[in-house]
């Protein structure tokens, strides 16, 4: 397979996406990353400033989603591999959403978060191939089911 | 169509489920209505419980967190209908991992919460059919579609 | 197959549906009928009835086709046979987005429309396995398939 | 990603698919739009013309319709996005056929029509993830969900 | 699994049903056959004397044969086992048809026919689990799959 | 869509596909064809010269028929459009299967047949998008449905 | 769910199918069982005795097992759960491929084996959702899983 | 099909895939090949030194097949056609289901084994489109199928 096509959903506010993709650009690894709109601001006003605002909070954020949806839900589809990330704060609603959409379909699924979230995400775990704690982990991870060979 | 099945996933601990279910049985609906395990300790130790424990706490959580996938997995795969319901406590990962997993089979969903968590919901709603405030409000749903008739 | 089920999809104003279930249940035919909601102001009304009003127009009708989509999609994705009839009035763009949804879902259509809009009709024809004037024909398809006799 | 395929569906007597095939060119957005046929004439007529004259009006379109079938369903199975037009004349039920068979595919669905139609294109409206009013709203959407900036 | 549903296509001149559903019933086999129409006139007219008469000997045969389709189909679908038999007289290309549109929905497939067949009926018997010669093997061979006794 | 997948399938001893190609090469069509071994014999006789010879003449044909499978199915299910040609000879049942196969999987069927066949391929026939008698209409109908200009 | 499905896939020369039934009776679980044929000999000579004998020891044991997945297929295709046993002799290939079988069809798979087997079923137990060493232990998983009880 | 894409399944302790691939290579044959990871340390090993240790065996173990299993369910779900390779060591299991993985998902399976293996492999045999004894004889396939023609 010429390309792996990774999707990298879910926490917006560290650079850990910058991480995998950077490490994984030095390895030269084969390949193609993609993610939700990673801006908070545009991610929550897209719809309203594309389609038209909205006073009613409620459908302000439900333009804002959907359209939003036609990005990850295309992309998810495409994916080979959905790498989940789960941070210290906020709902994240969204990235748990993401993974089971992604299990629903056959994802190959990861799941990257702290030990200290083991106990709330464990029926998203359960779901996945691989749980990592950091970035880098995903990177050898790629690295090693494109290559093949694992360096210790 | 006889008995629709209605899933009712997400939060644990309050009594949304009976409410809904008293409600629909009192107005004598065919639904047959199935849940995740609603009891918080025995969904967490089943795994350890009945097939051996883990000192380890991730491999507890997985285990228990597996098993209990063989049950909900199968409710959701045979629902017409799943309702997710969030609370204003805890993470609730599961609940929208469950949204998430319905929605890629093409599940019709309902999500139930109150308004103060229509932001970071957003996501989620966005992929359901109807957003209720209240239990009644899900049961009205339910005798509107089924029976086609709309009580005002 | 001890049960066919034949959803009837499309135009309101007419007592179609009656004719062709009073015909069947005449004749004893093991068919399980489904519809849409047919009583317009319901169909239109229960989004905003059952779970708040809008003052909105757009999400008005947002919120209750979305409603009346729970039971419109269950019962398609069920059926075995979807017919729709187009009449002389009104869009009924309805009736031709259940004619594509069930083409894809690869149901059995059938189309019931009078010959002058066969022009118009001609996409949604070109995906049916039978296109009826009468209702009356409606009944004879379902008799002849279900009992394998042909009444000349 | 790096092609979008996206297919414009609907309406034929306006320049809407020029103005959103120009603008996004202008933009070098990485799109590959398709659409059906949009020449009226050959539409109706290439069955009689490529597989030989039917003096009965039904078989004359149901076979233009059929050939037109291989070109649209290709199209849109394989399309990311599905794009339909309703115009204010005209019965259009190509395009609500179109818009259920794309809904039904799990395809992500824009509906692109004057706030006149809200109401009767309201059961589409609801399966859409974007309704706009005009072509340049299109383009914006896909620009964003392509690049994943927003532009205000 | 309580009942196992049999379709039985293909030849319609010889009584090997008849053969095949007496010795099923008269072993109590938890069996509910069915088959595509048998009377051969009604299967040639039913779309002509239903939908209207056609001049066109095209059309003619197009009409009944879709209107033949909404049995077959959807009976094949149901089917757990498909059982095809071929005869020495005819085209048959209908069986065949059914053999691979069986084959393509993943379904078990029994083809029945004499030796002499063989050769032109290679491509068909490689997709089948089972060859046999005579309509009572199909019998042998669904009490064997049901009761999972052999009787020798 | 860039290219077209074109399978064809059926008779293998006249020059039709040839003259497709040929055809179609000359007005620069975008499209990939594709087809089952053509030669009889190497298609007879692949599963014994390969895989070792056989003295019972069903598992001669069993073990040839599987091999060209591999081929046949795999060319099938990537095609967008699948020509199923019938001649006046031979029982042609791998060519009914084949259409049976493609139809089952949603693909565009063209049959192509001289007039004299159509009342035994009427299931076939039902099934298709369009049917043609000449080669020369298989490539009027791709120039239309790829280029959207009907030449008259 | 009124019954769960479960399917007892793999060794044949223990009492271990009979241990799980007669617990699950006992308990009163609405769980159908289903199995392969467990009669070594029968499921041998299934194909030779009822479709005539084979002089060829490859085709002999050919015509058996596809006679045996015309039962097995139907059978995992319908199950909720499928449990897969190996025991310390013989090669169990088939077991492993029933495995591979359910899994690709997204059922939930319990396999159950003695701990010494751990590593060369390490792929195996990898996709299962749970791993039993003790026929009671998936007795319990079924009590837990239908009832949503835990016994400690 | 410009490209035809192989997995090989199976044995890693003797080199059969470089066989195959050197002679496929030699005959200019456009086919992309993958595997699993051969390296069998490696494949030990690679949950515990990407993700780190395990005290627990089961565990380690888990963990590294589930890293594989990205690797190994992408590139058979990406394939044309898998080949399975059994050894005369070790269990193989992975093998098998892998087979029956491959297998539920369609895809053209070919079987590479001794004939001494005939018996225990009759069912994996029995879902394979062929079934050859040595490595040049998957080659002779891949020749046929993608070329046409037969070398005698």
């Amino acid at each position: 397979m010429s390309t792996w096509r990774v999707f990298l959903s879910g926490e917006i506010h560290t650079d850990w996406r910058e991480t995998i993709m950077d490490q994984s650009n030095a390895l030269d690894l084969p390949v193609e990353f993609s993610a939700p709109v990673t801006d908070h601001a545009a991610s929550d006003d897209c719809g309203a400033v594309i389609l038209g605002d909205e006073s009613n909070k409620f459908w302000y954020d439900n333009k804002g989603a959907k359209v939003n949806a036609i990005r990850t839900r295309t992309l998810i589809e495409k994916a080979d591999i959905v790498v989940v990330r789960f941070g210290d704060k906020y709902k994240q609603w969204n990235a748990a959403f993401d993974a089971g959409y992604a299990s629903a379909l056959g994802k190959s699924l990861i799941v990257l978060h702290d030990p200290s979230l083991t106990h709330p995400l464990k029926e998203v775990d359960a779901a996945a191939l691989a749980v990592a704690e950091k970035p880098s982990q995903v990177v050898d991870i790629l690295r090693y089911v494109i290559r093949g060979h694992l360096y210790r």
